[in-house]
């Protein structure tokens, strides 16, 4: 089996969980961001009393950018994290040097960071989609190197 | 390779196998439920006469809390289950106990089920995150994990 | 560790790596269709004069089917890549035939760009939803014959 005692792989393994958290968390910040609102809920039975919901109103059910914008960054996350986990994975067994590997996974992480920074704090579009854009030319970067590994283009 | 004769791989084998099966039935879930409700479509061209919709008419396009729910109950399956599949898979690689990684992967998927089942039903929301809140803890338990191993923080 | 020098292996990388690459496509295409339809926008800071958007008006925060249909076909691919991408890899890891991973393996991915190309061109909904039944059935089997392996029900 893979090892995590492999730098190779440990870098991976540092990397995706890392981004992992990070789409937990946005799951978590959506939930906090409700709790204070008290809006931005999605269902209908949402509107019934219960302890976390001593006060139910109609508007409740309404859309809240507050909330909405934890939503859009975790669906941009959705977009992009499941295949760059899948992507570092296959890069790291396609065995790249160390600082190869490490240059791209800590780069996507920090690009995906600064990504959430920029979008959390509502800088312009250009700023967050600049960002972005660094993520995904190296997740394009991983997955054609792994391609290629993968169709013996390379030594 | 790892091998699913290895009885901890196999274990997160079994876990994200139940797990995908679970997300994959949200699909036919809602291709189940578009059918009996003649609606909740989505894409302008499913107004067209055909032999799966041979009485088209514009409401089909309006949303639908029939199909909608199991959209709903799918987003929030598209926002964990990618993550759990890969933090399952590092931390099986991380080589926990037998016993730890069934507690931790079996358990996820029944959390899992048990919000599929309160969703389905309308359950109050406080069911329902209770559940989501579970597995949500046992991912973030298995990627800190997973991180541990990966920093050499165990031994 | 698996290597990419593995026949079997390797031809699950090139079908991930080109789902993979898919994926990202849509988000681009998302990018290029915003960029010509100068809307289709989603977050309020959106409309603020920036080099890329020097003229902004409100109307580009409306819905925009140019740009949604590629959201929508983006969401179909998160709602399956991302399980496809792991069904596979337990897939070659229970040591199918060559032949057999290679069927089902690149059956999936010319299912997919099937279910796109119908997609992008508005076919009808029967045809497109015969292009994703196809994958989702191949999804389907790889994941129950993992299962199957996994709880050594196969020899």
């Amino acid at each position: 089996m893979p090892s995590l005692q492999d730098p190779l792989f440990a870098t991976y393994a540092i990397a995706a969980a890392l981004m992992i958290l990070k789409a937990v968390a946005m799951s978590w910040l959506t939930v906090y961001r409700m709790m204070k609102a008290k809006g931005g809920y999605r269902s209908p039975e949402d509107l019934r009393k219960t302890p976390l919901n001593p006060q139910p109103d109609p508007s409740q059910l309404q859309p809240n950018d507050y909330v909405d914008r934890i939503r859009r960054i975790q669906l941009n996350d959705l977009e992009n994290l499941p295949f760059f986990l899948v992507a570092g994975l296959l890069f790291v067994l396609s065995m790249p040097s160390l600082l190869h590997a490490r240059i791209v996974l800590y780069g996507y992480v920090l690009s995906r960071l600064l990504h959430f920074a920029a979008y959390l704090t509502a800088q312009t579009h250009d700023l967050r989609a600049s960002m972005w854009t660094i993520g995904s030319l190296i997740l394009i970067w991983m997955t054609l190197w792994v391609l290629a590994a993968a169709l013996g283009l390379t030594a």
